[in-house]
């Protein structure tokens, strides 16, 4: 960590800032290579390395430039340093649902500081009221920082937080939770608090943003009103993730927590349900159910936390010409439980059924499909039955991701394998769906 | 293998079979658990397990009915045997393109006797002529079997053979060549042919089926049909993937083999190209061009055939509380490459740097993104600038999948990882596609 004046600046990027005699704030001009750049010199995350200075140019965009022996550096104006004071918290409305806002980091919990560009992962209810005020006109809002991380460094530890977290507030009486988080692995989050949160009486609902609020393309303001909203004033009491439905800002989709993956690295619309409808939708302000089989709000319900997880249940994705011995490394290794990812109706190569049979007498092993759309059908071939036979099961339509977090989560209950293979053909949190009719043609089709 | 009249029955299904004397094609019941079942028996593949005796209901359906010691079966009728005697081949229009049908197995290589349900993984010219006749107003074919396998039995030395074998129908003089192949792997193969073949004078098109022939809804002869068309007729020479555009029988779409992927577990309409439009469709008995870039057909280009592919190169897919000793794993074993699938824009846990580290001195280190659709963009965020200051490569929009493919088969031309590196960042074959104006505009957005 650099000092504070120089927000995240460490090593030589930290030296050469120092060196001309900036700070955060300041406007300085950087030459490399023939090419010039000036803007404000804006603060590094805490994970920011130590070769790149980042400023803001007069466009609004932010650019990082790479320190080489020929970077000149420049001090041009003293700017205004970042300041990060809250504004006073707006007049409440007492009539207002309560909502709960858990930031565990990511691009949408960042704060900017619109003059400098500054970005603060931190959130209280007044900094939100101030950047999104609309807030105020649908909930009595609680902000609490649990973590501020990168999603790529959230780990099964971390949803044990989360979730005693999310339970705190529901026992302090708020009408719904939000959890602000980093899209990357927001699925992933999403899929273990359905698990870890039962008999939920309110709605728990993960936002994130896949642009962050300094851009004008932003969709942080509006995912998270929609969040709110959901949390605020939903009909259901499940896990869901709230993101734009399409490019456009013209509406927020709620996908099921067990249901949803990231699908895209960059579009606004990246998260889909997959093999289900999304859960609900928010038209005009107003929550319109999609689903018609879901959980209803009660908040006569009383909250089940199990929040627990094992570190020992791996995903493996199979490729052709895979080696078998690393099913064998996994068994050696003491895990409980494999998610192979597949190919088509859920296949391996049968130079895998030794190790598989190994596996299957230390643990369990369950079947999800590359493919990610479409159901698990190990009936229709050869491969698919022996591998049954051998004891792998079929993970039906549930995401391979959905499944790894299932199996982390049962191994957090349970050590006994039989108890754990119930609970995995078990349907908990809607992570398997029920056949189409149309499903059912296809597949008898094959058969 | 049991004997030739038992068709695939081994072990306690093929004594099952025996003790009541049936042979394949004869009408048996079984009962079971109370359950009655009447129909044909019929052939199991060569990979066939011990314990399910399968046969043809009424409805056309095959079941396969598990051996259960309550298992009861009767032959309740004698049938006709299934023959596999081709048909003479008919008259050839000698004016009509040459096309070469290479089949490594699969279900659309499966030739049904209608009669019995009996399967053959086998096709001749004289089959396929009498399956679809439709072939013989479109090319003059030339059958031949190279493996019968399902597909996700396939290896990289099976890419190998197959890449020699087109080679050598191309030195023959065909006009195009066809790939019958299982759908499961279907898309890594196109993409093995897609860098094995360089320069092809003529198409290459692997086509599958979703349902097989034998069913009502079977896309079999509608793919071969479009299939063996583009081959004879389209204006392009690359490597594609030909199957249905929709669930509908309208149309057959044709995919570059390093674009495309099996999205779907059963349905027809499974293969999509991935950030890339399809490159051609066919369209009333003509190919269509889609793409506006691509190689054209030329008799007079010289293949050149690169077939080596190595085995030391992994695919590996990051979740939250991976084991980051899973790298080191692969880097003791010897592994020259390693594909990270990463979440969003190209990110690992920060627990993963110190073993990239050490996996980037020994070979390559490269990074596609579990989302499947967008490009990576590893200058966004700081796990992605620190992930590439450790030596991490960004895949930009390429397939995890025809990465791995591309670097198995880098390092089958070269052990130098400098050289390896070059070829891995060169688009050799259509696996990344340009940026597109829309595309700059979110990432700028990002920056």
């Amino acid at each position: 960590m650099g000092e504070e004046k120089f927000f995240g600046y460490r090593g030589k990027a930290l030296e050469a800032i120092k060196r001309v005699g900036a700070e955060v704030g300041d406007l300085i001009r950087i030459t490399k290579n023939g090419e010039v750049y000036e803007g404000i010199l804006i603060p590094r995350s805490e994970y920011g390395d130590e070769k790149h200075i980042v400023i803001k140019l007069k466009s609004g965009y932010n650019i990082g430039i790479r320190l080489s022996p020929n970077t000149k550096i420049e001090r041009i104006g003293v700017g205004a340093k970042p300041t990060f004071a809250s504004p006073p918290l707006p007049p409440q409305n007492p009539q207002l649902p309560k909502v709960a806002i858990i930031s565990t980091g990511g691009t949408i919990a960042s704060r900017v500081d619109y003059r400098t560009g500054a970005v603060r992962p931190a959130l209280s209810a007044s900094d939100l009221y101030s950047v999104v005020p609309e807030l105020a006109d649908i909930a009595r809002i609680d902000a609490q920082i649990l973590f501020s991380l990168y999603s790529e460094n959230i780990t099964p530890a971390h949803w044990t937080e989360m979730a005693k977290t999310v339970a705190e507030k529901i026992a302090d009486g708020v009408d719904g939770v939000v959890i602000a988080h980093g899209t990357d692995t927001m699925g992933y989050s999403a899929a273990a608090l359905s698990f870890a949160l039962q008999n939920l009486p309110v709605p728990v609902i993960f936002v994130g943003s896949q642009r962050s609020a300094d851009r004008p393309s932003s969709d942080a303001a509006t995912n998270l009103t929609g969040a709110v909203l959901a949390a605020a004033k939903a009909p259901f009491a499940e896990v869901a993730v709230a993101m734009h439905e399409t490019i456009s800002d013209t509406a927020i989709v709620l996908h099921r927590g067990t249901k949803v993956r990231k699908c895209h690295t960059s579009r606004r619309d990246a998260f889909k349900s997959v093999n289900a409808q999304p859960l609900a939708k928010i038209v005009e302000n107003r929550v319109v159910m999609l689903a018609e089989d879901y959980k209803r709000r009660d908040p006569s319900q009383k909250l089940v936390v199990k929040p627990n997880f094992s570190d020992k249940v791996a995903l493996i994705k199979f490729y052709p010409g895979m080696d078998p011995a690393i099913i064998d490394w996994h068994v050696d290794k003491g895990y409980k439980a494999i998610v192979l990812e597949g190919t088509g109706l859920g296949h391996v190569s049968n130079r895998f059924f030794q190790p598989i049979r190994r596996a299957v007498e230390k643990g369990v092993v369950a079947m999800a499909s590359q493919c990610i759309w479409g159901r698990v059908n190990m009936n229709v071939y050869d491969t698919g039955r022996d591998l049954m036979a051998l004891g792998v099961i079929p993970l039906e339509d549930m995401l391979a991701e959905t499944a790894t977090v299932k199996l982390m989560w049962i191994f957090g209950q349970t050590d006994n394998p039989e108890e754990a293979k119930q609970l995995l053909k078990t349907n908990i949190a809607g992570e398997f769906s029920q056949r189409t009719l149309h499903e059912e043609t296809w597949e008898e089709a094959k058969q």
